[in-house]
Order: C-alpha cells, then structure tokens, then sequence
C-alpha cells in the first residue's frame, strides 16, 4: 500500500490518507497476529497447508479491501471486497464507474493486487497445487518436489528465477506501450495487469477506449505471454528455448486460438459488415482476451450474432496453460479429458487391445485422469450451483449463467447488457456481490484447494 | 403403420391413403433389401453391433417420417423427418400446430413412435449398452451376459418380461385417464407418450389445454413410473418388490425430485402469487416432466423467474434412471461421478488412504469410473458443439444453447420465446431442425454409439 500512497502523495492529492489508514491497519493486525501466536516452526502437515492457502488468499482480500472502503468512490465494503478479490484473483470484473478520473493512487492499487495476484498463481501452481495434486496438477510436479524438505531449496530458485521473468515481461510489455503513446503511469498500470492476465484498466472504455491499434496489438501478445507456462521460460532462458516449442500444451493453446480467430474473423466480418483487418483486429484481441481470462474489452462483442455471444461463452471456461496466470478449466485439463475419451473410444471398437492416453509423451496414469475428470465434473456442478444462486438472488438468466461463468474462470466481463463487455457490476444486488467474490475464489484455487475443508474427514483428527 | 390406417379409414378421413402409401413403400424397401442381402446367419462382431445399432435407429426414422410427409399437414420432409426422429427418440419436440384438428391417424402415430421408442430403449439399455461398454452402461451388464451365447436366451427372456409390464402399465395408465374424465382416444395417446417419456400430446395446449387436474397428477406419477429402472419391475412382479425401494439409484431420483419440487414449489408460490396448491400442482408437474425428459408443461414455466429456468435448464441433463424410458446424462451417472469426487477429496487429505468409491453397495472400478467421467466431458462438449452450431444457423442466444440441451437430453420443450413450453419448433431454419435432429439421435444412443464410427480405427480392419 506504500506505492500508492507515494503516487497519490508526490500528486499532492489528498487520498494518500486513505493508503496510510489501510497501510496503519493492516500493519496493526498483522504485528498483533504476529505477536499472539508466535512459536517455534514446525512442519507444515497437509492439511495445514489447504488453510494456509485458502486462508491467505482470503485474508489477503479482506485487508487489500481497505483502501477501496475508505476512499470517496462511494464504495460499500461488499463492493470494495469484491473489488479486491477480482483484482487478487486477477478476475477483472469491477464495480468501479469513473476511473478515468479516479486517483492515480487506486488506479496504481487495483494494478498492483492483479499483478501479485499473477505471480501469486504461478508460484502456487509451481510450488503448491503439485503437492496438494489438486485436479491432475501432480503432472507438473517436478522431479524431487515429491520429497518435500529437500524440494524446498529448488523451488524457492525456480520461483525467484520466475520472479525475475514475470518482472522482465512487464517492464518490456509497459516499455512497448509507452513507444506506442500511452503515457507512463497507464503503460505500467497495464503491462501489469496484461501479463497477469487481470484486465482492470484505468480508463472506463477499457482498452477500446484509447483507439490505440498498436497498443492493441502489443497487449494481445503479452496476454498470450501471460498464458503460456513461466516455468518454460526459465528453460528458455537458461538455454532451452525449444522447450515452448515442443509442449504439447503450448501448442494445443496457441492452435486453439489460432482457430477461433480465424472463424470468428471471418464471421465478424460477414455479420457486421466491417473491413477484414478491422474485424481481425477485434476479434484477435478480444478472442485472446476470454480465452486467457485477461476480460480486457476492445468491442461489446454482445452484438456480434448468437455465434460469437456462444463462442465467448464457452472459450471463458478454456482459459490459458498451467503454471501461467490464467484461469479457467485449462487446456492440458482438455488435453487430458481428449486423450481419455479418445483412448475409450479405440476400447470399445478392441475391447482387448490396451490403449493408453498421453500427455506430452508421457502416459497419463489413472489417478490422474481421474483426477482430471473429478475436477472437470466439480466445476460443471460448481457453475451450475453459482448460476442457480445468482438467479435465485434475481438476476436474469444471461446475467445468472455468464456471471457465474466469468466469476469461476476468473475472466471478467460477462454477457448481456447488465455485466456485458459494455457493462460493469455495480448495479448487482449485494448479495450477488458476495456469491461472485466466492466464485473467483474458488476458481482461482482450483475448487478442490478450497472445498476439501467442507469435508467433515477434514477435520477429523 | 397398419393401425393409424385403419382408425383413419374407421373414422371415415381420407387421410388412411397417406399411411397406406407409407406402409406399402417401407415395405417396398424392406422387402428389397430382405431378398437382396440374404445370407447365411453369422456372429456379429462389436463394430457391425455398433453400426446396426446406430443404423436401425436412422432407418427407421427415415421410413417413418413418410406419413408427416404424405399428410396435408404442410410439412416438408425436413420438418417430417424432425417430427419422426423427436417420436422415435421420445424427445417430443413438434413442428405441427393445429394439433388438435389434425387427423386422428396423425396422433396415434406419433404416440405409437414415441411407444415403440421407449420400449426401444428400454432393451437397448439392457441388452445392447451393457454389451457394449457405453458410458458406464456395464455397470448393469446381466450376471451372465458377458458369455454372449449363453446370455442371449437371458436377455430374450428378461426383455419380453419388460415388454410384458411396459404394456400393463400403459393400459392402466390409459384407464386412469379415461376414468378421471379423457375420452378413449386421448386416455390411450396420452399414456402411450407418458410410459414413453416422450411428450407428444394430441392438443396443441399439451396437458395444461385439458386443465384437468386428477390427469395431471396421474400423468405425474406415471411419468415418474417411466423414468424407474423397468428390471427393477420385473423383479417386483417375481416377488422382490423390495428390489425397488432398496435400488440407490431410485432412492437418490426420488429424492432429487422430491427436493427440486419442495424449493421451487415455494419459489413459485412468492414470485408468481400463486397459491401454495396451484404452485405445487404446477411444480410438480413440469419438474417431473422435465427431469425425466417428458417435455409436457401445464405452464409456461418461462415466467417464473431466472432461479426457476434455471432449475428447469439444469434438470435437463440429469434425466431418469438407467434401464428405463429417460434420457440425459441419467442418476447413477451422478452418482458415480459423486462417488469419486468425494473420494478424491478424502484422497486429498489423507494421501496414504485407500478411499474407494461406491454405487449400490458394490464398488466403482476405475474403468466404469473412467468410462462414466468419460461420457460426461463428451456430453458437455457435444452440448456446446451443438449450442454454436445453432448459434451459427443464427438462433439467439437462449434459443440456441437450451435448443442444443434439449435435443441432447431428449426433453421437448426448450427455454425462450420461440421453443420454450409455449413455444414450437417449426419457425426455426431448417439447418437448425438436421442439427437438433443429429442431437437428439446423439442423446438418444449414448453418444459414445454414434461417434464411435468417425474413429479411424473403427474402419481399419
């Protein structure tokens, strides 16, 4: 919080006060928490490790809440914490109206808690979920980490190296869109938000709102930067860049987009009547956009034919690589779901012959498969429960069904005129407010991280 | 197609000539191929199963859309051919109106496909599925049913046992209605599409025209009839009438039924004023006969609010129980999936445990786990391939994604103004009506059927 206080104070704008009493009492709880429950390290078990981490996040969002509920937007502490916990969990939604006048200091904010958010999920992704082995995460588990004192050392080198990276990219990504005429607090504010795959910006218009094609340009790439895996990064950059290439994953998702551009750009340009370049223009960056869960707008594509309104639907729940930002079912998810059903397909036509599914050249096991799947069937329900909340609460169906979409892939805007591309969530009751926020949780720890704790063997000792 | 012929020509309509002709073409036809292809009997292997299976299934719509297509009822054979195919695979959605004047042949042949599918699927279910290891289906492959030889006197057996019951239960249920006030024609058509699941009904208004209130409560409790395992019956009638209530799957489609009803017979209550009777009456109604994918509606459950279409877009997908006339993903398909979530989680806290899933008392083998989880991701990939692709035809939003839902899932009615339960399928283009036709056979056969013949390696010798 000392970042924006710095920005709003050398501004001379009287909002640094907000950030020193969020700072203050943030500071208060914590040297208290400290203080009070002091003792000696001993070993996480796992079961620890689960609230830990649900536990952090949440904790996170409450107090990251603070300088929303005490500055003058006129914001309720339920919009604020939903605020925070879409920007935490790099979601994007936001119940903010003005921003282009709002002070830099909470502009700087909401970028900020996208930004560590981002590297927050990379780090957990890398270090964490493997040895949780939440939903087929134990694919990426690396080689020692099964042993878990000696693992330590190598992915706390692995996570900084990363840290290094992800600090890179951002610089790079604000440095191109200052070359390209966006002033320097909105090229950092969204190169932040970009490889984070956040999507808050600092103009009501969103990305659209700054008519700024190369800019477009330079966010649609770093939005798949952000997608893709950080850990093949650090190979590239100790000297294997072929490892980006080869991963299976790597291509499914770039394939994925590749193809959904092409149709829709075809389709958006009969549909609408637009030139072919100004079609591929929009439909790239905002294809793109879904897909990573970044939730940048540069069009409403809610007019574009039932078509596109269908396509981004389901390309919300598609969402980028493991171990990048993004969110949503992912795509070694499908990979793994494909290969499996295919496998089944080849067993029923040779019920005796032994067909064993792949993932990057190596056989997926049944326990992960299964793993997948039972990840694949608790998000489907997780959304349905969602959607039937938000309609329950009196949302209409569009609202209540791509809210509930938006809030679990963690994307940010949804469909239809309320929380559209156009729109924005402000006008939603309170209540649909708080369902939300749970979604992006949710979503963002992969469910099983945060749902394990409602089994009652869970706190059985 | 002998018995519309001859109520027609009894009726003294000139429309008997229309079925005459259908029946002397079919035939025709028949008898062609009968005398062109005779050889020898042999063993059928799993691939030509596979493609009679799917391949008697299209046939015989295409033969029996030609009295849609020969009646003065205006339609083409694209809309004759989506009448046939939503008979035959008990789905029940129409592109007639003018029900109520049309020719009685018209009617009984549309309750007598809907019949002969339900019974259809029943055995299918039973003798075929199982066979076949589709979607977890070998969870009640018949203790001896794997010697294939010895099995087939079983089946035989067991089959027409079923046959026996599904006609006992239509006439009582025809009687019923008659004695609460339908006259002969309607009472036999009407108990014909309920045992059936299918929906058809011989009034435009469907069972809300008639507002009959003792029909509609019988109606209910015979379309709950139709969605029980029919092998569960026939234990009951040879003395193990305990079979029933002791089956998980029947305990956990009551209790869905039961819950849904509960909630939203209040949610109906407060939203439309209605009083605590009339909501539960109408509740009840068209819970049930969209969870067992019927597809009547008393109301156009359209105007209860987003929770309520909700509800009703969700219940869609479950369906009934495996074995009897539903359709959907079905109940122990969730039970499965349930199953082995709940043991992954409890894996998830306890790494070293031995956690293994369970469906009625007996344990859930990887593969049936595999093969269950299996046919869920291709239901919801296939639901979503079909929802773009009638997004593409260019239906709007609503219409295309609860279209695609209720074609897959065998219902009927769908959501929104135009193929909601006040609504009909004959203004949509006739791209949109192949599609949903696909769907629908699709839905009907389990997926895994059907596509199982675009694998490659189903052609390769």
């Amino acid at each position: 919080m000392c970042a924006p206080l710095v920005v709003d104070a050398a501004a001379g704008r009287d909002e640094w006060w907000v950030f020193a009493g969020s700072a203050g009492l943030t500071a208060f709880f914590g040297v208290t928490m400290i203080l009070t429950t002091r003792s000696p390290m001993r070993r996480m078990n796992i079961r620890q490790a689960f609230i830990l981490t649900t536990g952090s996040w949440l904790v996170l969002t409450v107090f990251s809440a603070l300088p929303f509920a005490f500055s003058d937007l006129g914001l309720s502490y339920t919009d604020a914490f939903f605020e925070a916990m879409s920007g935490i969990t790099t979601t994007g939604s936001t119940v903010i109206t003005g921003l282009d006048s709002a002070p830099a200091g909470i502009l700087l904010w909401r970028a900020l808690l996208q930004w560590l958010g981002g590297i927050g999920i990379i780090v957990m992704a890398i270090a964490i979920l493997p040895m949780l082995r939440i939903g087929g995460m134990q694919l990426f588990r690396m080689e020692s980490s099964d042993h878990s004192e000696k693992a330590m050392p190598r992915v706390t080198q692995v996570a900084s190296g990363i840290g290094f990276i992800y600090l890179a990219l951002t610089a790079i990504c604000a440095a191109a869109l200052w070359a390209v005429g966006f002033d320097g607090f909105d090229a950092i504010a969204h190169a932040m938000t970009t490889i984070a795959t956040g999507g808050f910006s600092t103009s009501d218009g969103s990305i659209g709102g700054f008519g700024n094609a190369p800019a477009e340009l330079i966010i649609t790439l770093f939005m798949i930067v952000g997608g893709l895996p950080f850990v093949l990064y650090l190979q590239a950059v100790r000297g294997r860049p072929v490892a980006l290439y080869r991963d299976s994953q790597v291509r499914w998702f770039l394939t994925v987009i590749a193809a959904c551009v092409l149709v829709l750009g075809i389709w958006h340009h009969f549909t609408t009547g637009a030139s072919l370049g100004q079609s591929y223009r929009e439909v790239a960056f905002n294809v793109v956009s879904i897909i990573t869960g970044t939730g940048y707008s540069s069009a409403d594509y809610g007019n574009w034919g039932a078509f596109a309104v269908g396509m981004f639907f389901f390309l919300m729940f598609v969402g980028g690589c493991a171990g990048s930002t993004t969110c949503g079912i992912k795509v070694f998810r499908f990979q793994v779901l494909y290969a499996t059903a295919e496998a089944q397909v080849h067993r029923l036509v040779q019920p005796h012959g032994v067909f064993v599914p792949h993932f990057n050249n190596r056989p997926i096991t049944e326990e992960i498969a299964g793993s997948v799947m039972g990840f694949f069937f608790l998000f489907v329900i997780t959304f349905a429960a969602i959607a039937l909340a938000l309609g329950a609460i009196g949302l209409d169906f569009i609202t209540a069904v791509s809210g509930a979409a938006t809030a679990i892939c963690n994307v940010g805007p949804a469909l239809g005129g309320i929380i559209g591309p156009a729109g924005n969530f402000s006008t939603l009751p309170d209540a649909a407010k708080w369902v939300l926020s749970a979604g992006m949780l949710l979503g963002r720890l992969e469910l099983f991280t945060v749902m394990v704790m409602f089994a009652p063997s869970f706190w059985r000792d």
